[in-house]
Order: C-alpha cells, then structure tokens, then sequence
C-alpha cells in the first residue's frame, strides 16, 4: 500500500537513473573511440568509415568539440526525424514495423489514459470507503493510490457500471486501432513487397522431403518431377547439402584464428616472452605449450581437415539432402508452387517459400516428416516443463549456495566463507544471482527448443521462441507477482479451483499490486530501456577486441557487433505492457500514465538505435504483426475475464453476464481480423506476382534469371569458396539489384558466429550474447 | 441397478421388436406394388422399371410366389455380397466410405471386447466388494452386471492396474486402427478422384467476392481478372445469378400443380361432386371456391408471373451477384486457382473448389465477406442457446399442456378433457410429445443455422449441421444422462467446480449409468436401426400419393422418395456410439458387446439401403472424414480424462498422472494424421492433375471443353428452359460422360423439393422430412 510520497520517491530514484544513463550515452557517443559502438549500422552500409583518416590522434579518441556537447540531447530529433519511408528503406520494413508496435501503445493508451482520468478516477475519488474503513475498528491503513482505485468504491454502489461502460469504451477503442493498425501494416507489407527490388526469394520455393528414388540421385528426381509437373515455370534448382560438419569445422578455425591473433599481439607488443596456453578444456588444465606455435599447428590440421571435409561433402550423396531450393521463372510460378499440394502423399515434395537466403537456417533442412511431430511433442512437454517447474533447480542451487552447505561440502573452504564480506556475498547476492543467471539464459534455451523443434528460417525462430517466452512472462511474471506463490503451486490451485473462482481469485489480487508493478514499470521499463541505448556490454567487448584482437580495418569490422532487434526477447516485453495496461486500465487508471512514459521512451530509444546501431540480420517483410496482434487480443480477453471476476465479488451481479458479451466480441472481432488481414502474412497474391512478372518482362526482356539464380542459395560455407566469381556477379548485378549486394557485403563483414545465438535483445541487455559464451 | 434378468428381459423386447420389423420389411418388400419403396434406387439408375408391364392384376400387387417366402433373410447376403468398389460405382464414394464407419466400429470394438472379457471381467468378477457392501449395515444391493465392473474392486487395490495398462492398450489399438482408416479412405479418395469421368467441377472454381467495378459488369470484370493473372489457363464463366426469388415462385406453382391434380382425380373418380376448396391459410379458411377452376386460375398467374421473373433476373443486373464458377482448359489451372490467393485484399476474389453442380446451395453464394463473421457469431450463439436452454421453452409447453391450465385457458373444453381416455391421454403424452417434437425438428433446426451461416455447398451444410448435432447429443444426451438434471443446471455446476472435480463426477457417474446405457443402445440402436429399413413413413407416403395424385409414369416417379444417407443425423449418432463404447471399454466392458450388435446390424441395414433405396444426392469424394476422425478422437480423450477422474476417487494416486500421458499422446497423434492425412481431403495435388490433364489430351486431342463447361453450372431452375438442348448435348457425351448423365437424368426425376430440406435420416427414421411439412 504505497503513497503517492513512496511511488515518488522511487520514481524519482528510476528517473534519475535513467537520466544518468542518458547523459552518459550522449557523452560516450560523441567520442569518436566509440564511433563503432554507436553508429556500426552506418559503417555496415559503408555511409561511415573510421575516424582515423582525418584529425590528430587526439582527435581520434576524445571530442574535444565543446559545441556537441551542448546539444547532447539532440538524438532524440535526430532518431525522430528520419521518415518512415526512408526508415523501411534504411532499416528494412521489420524494424520499421517492430516500431509501430510502440507507436501502437501509444494509440491506444493515450486517449484511453485521458478517459480514464476523466471519468474513472474521479468516480473513485469521491467514494470514502477506504476513508471509512481505516476508521473502523480495523483500522485499515490505505493510500492517496488506492483512493484513485476501484478499492474505493462501496461494495454494491451503482458507480460500478461507469467502470462496466468504461471496458466496453476501452474494448471497442483497442478493436478499432487494432483493425486500423492491422490494415495498415498489411498495407505496407505488401506495398513493400511489390516495390521491392527483384531478389531470389520471390523466384524460388523449398521442396522438402523429395521422397527417395533407388534410380535417380535427388537432384535428377527434383528436376524430373518440377520439368513434368511444372512444364512452363520451372527454372533450375539446387539441392540443400549437409554441411553442419563443415560449419563446425570452419567456425573452430575461426576461433583458433582469434586465439593465434591474440598471441601474436601479445607477443608483438611484449617480444621478451612467448605466450603460453594449455591445451586442455578452455585453456585451464593439460600441458603447456607455446600458443603460437601450438594455435597455428592446430588451424594447419584444421584447414587440412576443412578441405577434406569440403570435397567430401561435395562428392558424397550421403549428404545431399532430400530438399531443394526450386526456381521458377516467373514470380507467378513460384506463387503457384509454394500455395499449392504437389504430390498425392500430402508428407512429400512439401514446398514453402523460400525464405530470404541469408534467413535460411540451414541445419535443420534435413529433418523428416515424421520426426517434426514427435519434437514438436517434446518441445511443448519441455516448455510446459520449464515454465511450471523451473523453480526447482533454481531452489536446489540457491539451497547448494548457502553458507552452512558450503561449509558442509567443502570444509577447507570455512575460514575463507566465514570472512563477514564473502559472508555477506554469499548470502545476499547468491540467491539472487542464480535465478538472474536462469533468466539471462531463459532466451538462449527458448531459441534451442524452437531450433529443435525444426524450424527452417530464423524469423520463424525468432517468432516461435518469443511466443514461448511471453507464454513464460505471463506465468512466471505476471501471474506469480500478482498471487504469491511460484507457478507451480499456482498450477495445483487453479486446477483445484472452479471456472467461477480463477478469474475471482486473480481479479481481487489484481488492484492490490498495482503499486509493485508501478514499481517494476519503473525498473524493467524506463531505466532498463535508458540502460539499453548505452549499450554498455557491446562497448566493453569492443574496446576488449580492439586492444586484442584488430590488425587490420577488417578486423575492426568484425569487432563491431551491431546485433539485431532481437524479436524474441524484446517483442514479449512490450506484450507484457501492453497486457499490464489492459489490465490495469479500468481497474486502477494511476497506472496507465507509467506505461505511457515506458512506450514513449522505448519508441525514441529503439527508433534511434534501428537506425544507428542494430543491423537486420533477414527481413521477413513483417511477417510477425499476426502474433503481435494476436497477443493484443489474448490480453484484451485476459483483462475482460479478470474484471468479470472481480465485478463478481463488488455486489453488483448484474455486471458479470453484461461483461460476459466482451470476450465473445472480442473472439470473433479476432476470427474477422484473422481472415481479413492474415492472408496477406503467409500467402503471396497471384495478381501482384502477375504484375510485377509483367513489369520486369517489359523492362528487361533480355534477363538472365538462371544466371541471377544460380547460386542464389549455396550454403553459406561454400560462399565464400566462390568470393571471387560471386563479387565479379553481384558488381555486375549491381545497378539492378543494389539491395541483395548490400546485403551480401554485410553479411561478409558481419562476424559469422554471431548470426545465430549471439543476438543482442534491445530491451533486456543483460541478457544478450550468453548464447555465444561457449 | 438391473440385474441380469432385467437386462434380459429388455433385450428379448427389443430383439423382438426388431425382429418384427425385420420380418415385416421382409414381406413388405417381396409385394410388388412397394417394389418402388424398397428399391427406388435401381428404378432411378433404369434398371429396373414397373412391374405393371408384366403379369396379372394380381401379381402386379401381391407376390403370391411362396418360393420367395423362404428365402425372406435372403436380403442380408445380398447386401453383402455386392463388392466396394461396385458398390462405389452404384452409390458412390460418399456412401462406401459413410459404411466403413461403422466396420471402423466393428474394427476397433471386437478386439477390444475380446481383451476386456478375457482380461477386465476376470479382474473385476474375483473381488468381494459388493458381496462385502452388502452384507454391511447399508444392506446395499447390487447385480450381477455390477459385480463385472470396475466398481467391484476394492478401494487402493493394486488390480487398478490393470485398468490403467488397458487403458494405454485401448488407446494405441483405437489410434492405430484409426490411422489405417485414414489412410485407406485418403488412398481412396485420391483413387476415386484419379480414376473418376470427366467432371465439371474438376475444372472449375467458384470465386466469391468479385470486387464492384463502376464501368465494367461483373462477368467482363472477371473475365478480365482472370485473362491477366490466369492467362494461358483460363477458359470460360459464369456469374451466379439471384433467382431465389423465381425458385419460390417454381415451388409454389408446382404446390398447385399437385393441388389441381388432386382435385381433378377427385373429380374424376366422383363425377357428381366439383371438389370445393378455401382460400384461406392452408385451405382452412376464406371463400369456399371451386377447387379445380380456383387451382387453374392460380396456376395460370404463377405461370405468367414465372415467365416475367425469368426475363427479369436475366436482364437485371442486380440480380448478377458478385460471384462467378469460373472454369480452366485443365485441372492443373483450376487447381492452381483453388489454392492460391488472387488478389492483395485478402476479402475480395476469393477462390474455392466449386462444389458438383447438384451439390451447390445455390441460395448462399451472395452472401458478403463480412457478414460472414457476423453470421457465424450469431450461428454460434444462437447453437450456444439450442444447447443449454432449450429445455426452457419445451418445460414452457409441458407445463401449458397440462390439465389444469387447459381448463383454466379454455374453460368451454372442460367437459371434454375431464373425460377419463382424454385426460390419460393428456397427462401421459402430451409433455413427451413436445419434447420429441422438438427432438424431431432439431435437425432441420441445425440445418437452417448451417444455411444461415452461409455455406455454399450442401455438402458442407451437412457436415456442419452434424458437428452441431454431435455436441447437442453429447451435452443433452451422454452428459444429462450420466448427471441427473438439465444441460443448464449442469453448465452452472461445470461453472463452480474445479477442473479437477469435473472429470471425477463424471468419472464416478459413468460405471452406475451402465445399464441406463445398455437399455439406451437396444432402444435407439438395435430396434431403431431394425425399424429403419421398413421404411413406414415413406410406404405409407408413397401409397397416399400414388392414390391421389399419380396419374403417369412420370408422376409415378416423383412420388417415390428415396432419401438420402442423411448425414448431418447418421453420423452424430454413429459418433454418440464410439463415445459410448469408448467410455465404457475399460470401466464396464459388458457393454461392449451391445456396441457390437449395433454396429454389425447397423452395417448390414444400411448396406442395404444404400444398394437399394438412397439416392446420392451429391458426391463429396468423403470429403467428410477428417470430421468423423476428429470425434473419434475427442470421444478418446474424453474417456481418458473421465477415466482418470474415476482413477483419482478409487484410491490409486499413481493412476492418474500416468494417465494423464495418453490425452497428450492422443492429441499430437491427431496432429500428426491431421498433417499427414488430411490435406488429401482439402487440396487437390497438381501432380494428379497433370496426370489427368496429360491422359485426357493424349486420349481425346480435340475435345470441346468449352462446350462440356459452358452450361454445366447455371442455377437448376434455368436448366428445365433448356432441357431439350440439355438432352441432345448430354446424349452426344454419354459414352464419354456416362455418370454425370446418369446424374442428371436422375435429378430431374427425383422430386426437385425434396433436395434440400426433405432428406430422409437414416437411423431416425421419425425425424425426417419435418422440414417440409409446410
């Protein structure tokens, strides 16, 4: 039961820290040292190239212009002035749309804010329930907060149906801006993808599961069957190779590279001493040997073995695949392929859309039919399993990690535990710091269960694993805060408890916390978001590369780690304020402001970083926005079940049934979107494949497609074998097709063993890159 | 609690009555003169005709042939012996798959029977705890039937076991019968579709939602459409045109029509009297007219009133809705087109299979995109309301009907309903009355909710409306069976108990409602399915008819009513059967030999009549079977869960979590036919269509396939204009169209009225054609 005074004071004590961190990133951003933490998306785009060509070496390092320190705060124009336009075409029209996901917030809370305080929070103001309550004989202390409540409104007054009114308002408010943003962005999706430059994936589809044929290797098979069944559209194919050896080869050489790199500035910088390295597990334990010698005999091996790898693969039709990348010659026939069943066995020669080359996530291509149900069972026992039960191990360490235990297990260790610092540590900070090292991690196994679960593009990844985390926030965040108790114990009593009751149950605890998540808005929400754009973990690990590892300009490139918006971890966050505010709205409208201060402020920070820093690793054309969308309504629905229940107990039973219509709208309010807007998600229109055949036929008659395709989709391992023919291709390409080149040149400059785990999550940056820690 | 004895006595009733009906079917259909009750099908396929051509007088009523007589059972192996796949080319796939239900259910029940008699029985028959129970102070009775179920065994004994690893056993054979099923029907399906004649609708696809143009009509508008973005496929359309307004009309004339032929017969059989009619409502009140020259006289306005409206829908544009069949050079094109998606607005150009021409529902195909979702909303509330509250009006009725409210009402009937065989009857009949009929007109109920949701096939009307049945059995027949009060009280109390409590007072209902069930499938299953194939209600229509209104052969033919299979009844009942045996298979496996009987009489009834009596009235290739899976599968996991809820209260507290694994392993096996087997049902492979389309060319290079397509799907009540045309084009393809010519011969001798409301229900024989009563 906070007071205005304490929501004060932490609000003050968050602001504040937010504002250190701001003040320290528009210092840190100005010096040029730290040009390529701040601005990276520019050197990728190679608009900006490094400080050291021009100025001292002073000049290099510190700023020591006074009058950009003065509009230190002009980011944020900056960040606001770019228009949406140039932005999808900066940033690709995911991070652009990833944006509006803010912007939509915004929407929908801002009038629903103003509504509120105008009408509910004066309802409640004038009711002395509380006042009257704290005079009895109980006592009951309460605050300024809980007055501007429902609490505060007598238990059957008729004032209650300004708060039923008031969810129907603010139901058909979010409907409607849904709708309007689910048109708009379906708009754009396919204006983007009619504009859009020509690019292999408009042409090509991927056939899965080509059944075996004892007479024919599959690449003959893919042709016969696309050459019969495809006469007038087929074009050419490749088949997928099994080359996840290779890239584990190729990768450990890398590190070896890094490692030798590291010794020979070591050793470049201190001549009298050679450096040494074990050469056992992580360098810690087995002999000791030089670590220039021994790290370039081990990438010798290594690039012997990665040879022998490659013809091999190359040669043997073990590991060919049996799926293709198929194109066609028209847009049109590869609209056709991908929307259509080919085979009577409705389990072979699936076809999809190709996704964009570099989306592709090639290791799990080979993965049969039958096998996807059975990982599919296993992921979802596995999640239910983690979501319900991950308290278990984390008690276990915590009860491991307590000064008695140690002391038990490891005796030698008393005198040092004992100290009153270690003390301290252990106890204050150990606990703590096992749950924090599970959630760090939690993104990392959510993208391992979706990659299990045989996902074939890292959109689809990305979109699978922030499903199962928001399903974990609202479990293990949302529920577990608002009723005590760890979710496990949650399970047994919603399962012991009527239909009737849960929503009771939640509704009455729902206005009791709404201090604490005024509290966690604060923390998680404002400073967190400020903590963001500092990018603390990225500067440091730059400046570590940069004194280790860069030689050459290369080098530096790689330093740079941009990452990407990191859908997964950033888009459940914003779902949970947007599930919070649902809530919250009609109940305890005091909230509402804190959430518009949190998407205002993320809305200026993430439109500054997309264009300054992250670099979009696929584009996948908005393809999220049915998920976002759909989680909108689910917590919409939430909101409406939790008021039903807590109408339930105010006295007012005439409330309950009145409220029950709104889920039900709601629901086919959903069904509507979902067959009107959807399809433009996952189908590609025969017309507008049609057209845009048409256009190039007219304005390129003469173009070689097979050409352009070719080599559209070898394995990225084998790329780089062909770096010399493959630039001659994409110069020659270049004036029609400048996106693709861009973004092959990206991808080479960008570090390859970062694409996959090691992405930087916008709004939850400590969390990032502990999938790369191996 | 019945004993042996009692359930033996029932079941000698119900063979009995069934056995009647047996052998009354048996000599009704050696009489000639019912040749075309029992066998209308053979007389609609011509092959066979009156019997009037041959013999006395005598022998064209009475079959005096005493031979005949002997071999009265004879039908059963004649049912049986015609082949699946000539039973396919005589019926249909529809019909030959609707049978394999119930083999399905012979299938999965005799080996579990087996299993259960020789492992459950024993396990249950060996415990004392009755024989204990009622030696105790309750002095509770108990039967022999009880004494072999699950109830019989002690509480916390180990024998529980048993159950459970049953339970695992009669799961994995139900799925895995279950599988084979599918997998056979989709390798028949595809087969019937691969080896089927040249059809319409192969070619074809109806598109809805043609987007309005200001200067071009609809039939340019999508000739246009699909000359740009189908070009090298596209062959010819139609638009649908609103003649619901002109069919009403057609049925109305032809009301009259059987009026004046009535009365005209009348008259010439009593030459002295004019037969006198009332204009009034239903000839019950208005002006005493003469009755021929009244029917003439009206018969002559409807005519010329037909003939405006004709001209008038054809010149009108308004009544060209915005939908057209649209029909491609080859299957492949139509294939491509029904798959794919046209246009960017996701809600305009949509494109589906068109349904068989007879198989349309014509009325439908003008319904807008977005009242489609309002429709639904309201189709499922207004089911929601069927469901749980129609007891409301049916008590409102009961309670009106009785005798003190009548006499209180109509005070003058005193005298009359006080009398002793009245007020009986009143009393004993009347609320059971209102109740059955309400049972009776519910199908017709549910039909009209299909129709207004807006399907545009019959076929898909069907399957809907039995979906819907299904549910209303399991709620207001399984459900308020195994727990005393109505489906309302039930759902208030569903409401207030917790999802744990739920399945366990079911659970526990279920081993004590074993012989209400017992006594439920002899009734409805045994006596119901015998009284089925007798046919009474269409003998007996058939003969009113032919006496007052046959006058030709033609006439003749109308009057017989074959029906059709009725699925939107059959099946649901079939499906409250697999519940049934489903449920009971491990709590009280006496009951599965009822199962049984159902099932093979059942088989050998309707074998029969789908050879004899039904006429198709549409070919869905078994479009229907991913529904009738789909509830197999729910009724599955819905006895795991009861049986799991029984588990919780027997004392066993293992049982129930390694129970709850077979609902989970259930429901990813579903998932996993659905994507292996059930796109074989949705979508039509290319690589079949090319087949098709490559043999067809090569077979018959100069085909008019424009011609073939031309009229194929123009509104029925155009079709009787062009009859003489019709019949010369569909002479000139007979020997390369044989079946559609069959069909089309068949429609037009089968009353047109009849087709969409009037179909007859196979196992409730009482419930049909209440729809056209009026």
């Amino acid at each position: 039961m906070a007071t205005f005074g304490d929501i004060g004071v932490a609000a003050a004590f968050n602001i504040l820290s937010a504002l250190i961190f701001l003040i320290a990133f528009a210092f840190l951003r100005l010096q040029p040292f730290n040009d390529r933490v701040y601005f990276p998306k520019w050197y990728l785009k190679g608009l900006r190239s490094s400080p050291s060509h021009s100025g001292s070496f002073v000049n290099k390092i510190v700023n020591l212009d006074w009058r950009s320190y003065i509009r230190f705060l002009n980011w944020i124009p900056d960040a606001l002035k770019m228009p949406e336009p140039e932005l999808i075409d900066h940033a690709g029209l995911d991070s652009a749309v990833y944006l509006r996901i803010y912007l939509l917030g915004l929407k929908i809370f801002v009038p629903m804010t103003l509504l509120a305080w105008a009408i509910i929070v004066p309802v409640n103001w004038t009711n002395k329930t509380l006042a009257l309550l704290s005079q009895g004989e109980a006592g009951l202390t309460y605050s300024s907060i809980d007055k501007l409540s429902i609490s505060n409104v007598p238990f059957g007054s008729p004032r209650f149906w300004t708060h039923v009114v008031m969810a129907y308002v603010f139901t058909f408010w979010t409907c409607y801006a849904l709708m309007k943003e689910y048109e708009k962005i379906a708009v754009m999706r396919l204006h983007f993808l009619a504009s859009e430059k020509r690019r292999p994936d408009q042409f090509t589809v991927l056939v899965k599961n080509v059944p075996p044929d004892p007479d024919e290797t599959v690449t003959e098979c893919v042709e016969h069957f696309f050459l019969v069944n495809h006469p007038n559209h087929y074009l050419t194919h490749q088949v997928v190779i099994n080359a996840n050896k290779l890239s584990q080869l190729v990768e450990e050489k890398k590190k070896k590279q890094n490692w030798l790199d590291y010794y020979q500035l070591k050793y470049s910088r201190n001549r009298g001493k050679r450096p040494m390295t074990k050469t056992g597990f992580l360098g810690l334990s087995g002999d000791k040997v030089d670590g220039i010698n021994y790290q370039t005999a081990e990438i010798e091996r290594l690039t012997k073995e990665i040879a022998e790898e490659r013809k091999r693969v190359k040669t043997d039709p073990k590991c060919i695949m049996p799926a293709a990348f198929v194109s066609f010659k028209t847009r049109w026939g590869a609209a056709v392929c991908a929307q259509t069943q080919q085979s009577r066995n409705p389990t072979v020669w699936l076809t999809e859309w190709a996704a964009e080359p570099r989306d592709v996530y090639w290791a799990n291509l080979a993965i049969p039919y039958v096998s996807i149900t059975i990982r599919k069972l296993i992921a979802a026992v596995a999640f239910f399993f983690l979501t319900f039960f991950f308290m278990i191990p984390v008690s276990a360490v915590q009860s491991l990690a307590n000064i008695e235990s140690i002391e038990k297990q490891l005796p030698f260790l008393t005198s040092v535990v004992e100290q009153p610092f270690i003390k301290a540590f252990i106890q204050g900070v150990l606990p703590g710091l096992a749950l924090k090292i599970f959630l760090i991690v939690l993104p990392t196994i959510l993208m391992m269960i979706a990659k299990f679960e045989g996902f074939l593009s890292i959109s689809a990844l990305e979109r699978r694993a922030a499903f199962r985390y928001y399903l974990f926030n609202f479990v293990n965040v949302f529920l577990v805060s608002i009723i005590a108790g760890s979710a496990l114990s949650q399970l047994d009593t919603f399962l012991k408890q009527s239909p009737k009751e849960i929503p009771e149950t939640i509704g009455v605890a729902i206005p009791m916390k709404a201090t604490f998540f005024i509290t966690y808005v604060m923390v998680d929400g404002w400073a967190g978001i400020a903590g963001e754009i500092l990018r603390l973990k990225p500067l440091i690990f730059f400046h570590l590369k940069n004194f280790f590892l860069v030689k050459t300009e290369k080098d530096r490139e790689e330093a740079m780690d941009p990452g990407s918006i990191g859908f997964n971890t950033g888009e459940p966050q914003i779902q949970l304020y947007f599930l919070l505010g649902l809530v919250y709205a009609v109940v305890t409208p005091v909230f509402l402001p804190f959430i518009l201060v949190f998407f205002t402020l993320a809305y200026m920070v993430f439109r500054h970083q997309i264009i300054n820093v992250y670099n979009q690793e696929y584009e996948s054309a908005a393809a999220f926005w049915p998920d976002v969308h759909a989680r909108i309504i689910y917590a919409l629905i939430f909101s409406q079940i939790m008021l039903m229940g807590l109408m339930g107990t105010k006295g007012i039973y005439e409330a309950p049934p009145v409220l029950i219509v709104l889920p039900v709208l709601t629901i086919f309010f959903h069904l509507y979107c979902k067959g009107r807007y959807q399809p433009a998600f996952v189908r590609y229109p025969l017309q507008e494949a049609m057209m845009k055949d048409t256009l190039e036929r007219t304005k390129e008659p003469n173009l070689n497609l097979k050409g352009y395709l070719q080599q559209a989709y070898i394995h990225p391992i084998f790329k780089d074998d062909e770096d010399d023919e493959d630039e001659g291709f994409s110069m020659e390409l270049d004036d029609s097709a400048t996106v693709p080149t861009k973004r092959q040149q990206s991808r080479k400059t960008t570090p390859v063993p970062s694409r996959f785990s090691g992405r930087s999550s916008p709004a939850l940056p400590e969390h990032d890159h502990e999938g790369s820690l191996s």
